[in-house]
């Protein structure tokens, strides 16, 4: 079936969240948020392009860090309303400079940082 | 860092998205929402408990379907708007009984379903 990004199913903002996971070692990245235009832009250019909440305008992934995502594979979950992109990640994907922004685990009721920042 | 689940940043519905990911196979399962008592709630139980905003009650993974989520290891993201949850998924975690929501890839501008429900 030809897909169509307007059936992807969209909060009241006009959002669906994205989960960056890397394609070799399948390390969950980040999450961001995507409008439509966005998943569009992602699919024609093969660079993943979020939608910014807070600056309001498109954030192409890297554009300003160089820690560019380049898509392998964009899913869409069964409810079409969470989308999965497995990417190849440039350097780090936290702009604290880790490989994944799911640094913070919570062990025995406290909160530790697994990942250090990358040199 | 003694964690408290009030710190995290919710939206205006009070929740929080939770990515489930395979602890062996890093396979992303699902994304669901939590709020804070769902946090709490799988934190103290062990059992992954998102919040259903379609039955809005809580929503014990599993507590029908027997296909439970052993949650292995909670994290959450730089931004504290994004939690991990490393599970041990039993049988299906997608309701049409797929291993993974995420079925659906976009190869060449179609839709291709690359996975079939569970025996």
């Amino acid at each position: 079936m030809s897909f169509d990004p307007a059936t992807l199913v969209y909060d009241d903002a006009g959002l669906i969240p994205c989960i960056a996971q890397d394609a070799d070692s399948s390390e969950v990245l980040m999450m961001a948020w995507m409008n439509a235009e966005s998943v569009t832009r992602t699919l024609e250019t093969g660079r993943v392009t979020y939608w910014s909440r807070s600056r309001k305008s498109f954030w192409i992934k890297g554009e300003s860090s160089g820690h560019v995502q380049k898509l392998v594979e964009l899913r869409l979950d069964c409810d079409r309303d969470c989308l999965l992109a497995l990417v190849e990640q440039a350097g780090p994907a936290c702009h604290t400079n880790r490989r994944s922004c799911f640094y913070t685990a919570l062990r025995n009721g406290e909160e530790v940082e697994i990942m250090t920042p990358m040199a």
